[in-house]
């Protein structure tokens, strides 16, 4: 079982990388670091039922497991090399590895990473994944660089992925646009745009993509940066803690996609973009005079980019309201234990 | 929670390394690999009731889930540096994360080893650890290298971990050797005896040396090397299988610990030997010219080595009884979906 899996992976994945000395099949990898190079290293495990809702298909199991870690190299700012695999199954499912397997390697392909080593045991579904990437020495774009007066950005769009969970879960029971709600019950055809916008939910909660060239392009750029997996209050409060200051957003700035505008009322919106985890997006924070810069580096790369507040002094994030009151902010995001 | 173990640990482990650029706290670890050395990564996962019985101790998981990744290490001829950690836990439990941190760092800080990340979350208990070392380009040692003529040789002794946990599950079931049966009924002290012997087996199930001093030692002497994670047999015909030869061991020459001889029969104790899991003691070939250095470099280690057998053309392997008759062997160890 073991071999059979890896094995799987590794034929769909194969990468003839140099640095690769020795991949799977010995104990242990052997792996070369190019000349010039540190590396980059993070673990994240996916628990059935936790990370993803039961009844999640082995591909997107397989492509999430690597796409939640090769969102820490993209807020590392790091070019992803290699990984191992650890994966967790109640009994051996020819299938369920063969999905896993194409997930994994769908994502890894593009990004040349080669899967280098692995395990394969004997229990409740789950799958613990660790990335390498390179960066240059003193390159890593870090939480604690945050300084007062920086601009507050984020890539792409907020709270899809707690919205395609909630919607999974829920659908029957949430407030959705009132609007639209009634034109549904008289047949209108926005059914058929509302079915569209809970797929495309759905597939930002199975199917993240990792801002990879993103953070490459923020290396020289951002002070600090970390992805959005807790939600963008918890998470952006890391970069407060870490650099010893505080942050102001406007919700009346945090970007939103029609999918998520469509299938829920303003104030779900805007809560699940605060505070719902899933995204990985990159939150980062750049100083005024280079924010132009940043603006044309990733519209170039097509990636979406939204400044949403700002560092201050003190402590903590702040979020000023749409009517201009400040929230109650203690809601902090996405909790492991919730 | 996660930053409450992970931080623990990281205390408990503190370790000065040069090498950690930057440690736990950010999306991901950066590491300096030294030049001119070469990176081992290998990842394993002990899932309860499965690698280790449901209440064993937080101390023993925390070790044996570090243990058995730097067995791996070991048997590579790395010297470890550096591991990732992800803990999944029903649900927050202080003394249980105190103690895991507790096992993890008694084995850690002898060994330099520093913990550089990790992750924590919710679901059935399963840990999985990897580790990361360093090795020369060109010295690790693979399971490929095994040739025909070469002794067979393993450090310490076999089947104690089988032995171990077999006695955890049905001390009240199987064949003890006759006469302590018969003493032990007599309230003769064999059974203080019998109780050290016990807990002993346990001890070697629950809290194994990976043999990193050893696999160093080895580095120019052996052909190949594995470390017995599945069992004698089924390791032994990975060496035999990656090298494109067989292997012949003798039965008499295995190396059976006092404890398990004192609480198993000669067949029981031949079987866990031949079969059992568990045992983390490194299985290697060396040219029959260097076999004296062998002995006397692990000697001097304090680490015992037995001959068992010789490689030899052909495929698999076969075990000559203690009668002279070739065993069936069809029975190839530990399946980690048995």
């Amino acid at each position: 079982m073991e071999f059979s899996l890896i094995e799987r992976i590794r034929s769909l994945t194969e990468q003839s990388r140099d640095d690769v000395r020795l991949g799977i099949g010995d104990d242990a990898a052997v792996l070369a670091v190019p000349a010039g190079q540190e590396l980059a290293v993070a673990i994240d495990t996916l628990v059935e039922g936790v990370h993803f809702p039961r009844g999640t298909s082995a591909v997107d199991i397989g492509w999430k497991a690597l796409a939640v870690n090769l969102s820490d190299l993209a807020a590392m700012g790091a070019t992803p090399a290699w990984a191992l695999l650890a994966l967790t199954l109640p009994e051996p499912d020819q299938a369920f590895v063969e999905g896993l397997a194409e997930g994994f390697a769908q994502l890894a392909k593009p990004h040349r990473l080669a899967l280098v080593g692995g395990d394969t045991t004997r229990g409740p579904l789950s799958i613990s994944v660790a990335v390498h990437g390179f960066v240059a020495p003193g390159k890593a774009l870090l939480r604690s660089g945050a300084k007062v007066g920086d601009a507050v950005l984020v890539t792409g769009t907020l709270g899809d992925g707690a919205a395609g969970l909630h919607t999974l879960a829920n659908a029957s029971h949430y407030p959705v646009h009132p609007e639209r709600s009634a034109a549904e019950s008289k047949g209108n055809v926005d059914s058929d745009y509302r079915s569209d916008a809970r797929d495309v939910l759905i597939a930002r909660l199975n199917r993240p993509t990792p801002q990879l060239a993103a953070g490459l392009a923020l290396r020289d750029l951002a002070h600090a940066c970390i992805d959005v997996s807790d939600g963008l209050i918890a998470d952006l409060g890391h970069i407060c803690t870490a650099s010893g200051v505080g942050a102001e957003i406007d919700a009346s700035l945090l970007p939103l996609s029609p999918s998520l505008i469509a299938m829920y009322d303003d104030a779900s919106a805007q809560q699940f973009a605060l505070t719902g985890g899933d995204d990985y997006e990159l939150c980062f924070t750049v100083p005024m005079n280079r924010l132009a810069d940043v603006q044309s580096d990733l519209s170039r790369l097509g990636c979406g980019v939204t400044r949403i507040g700002r560092i201050v002094e003190g402590q903590g994030v702040n979020v000023r309201g749409v009517d201009g009151h400040w929230l109650e902010t203690a809601q902090a995001g996405w909790n492991h234990f919730a």
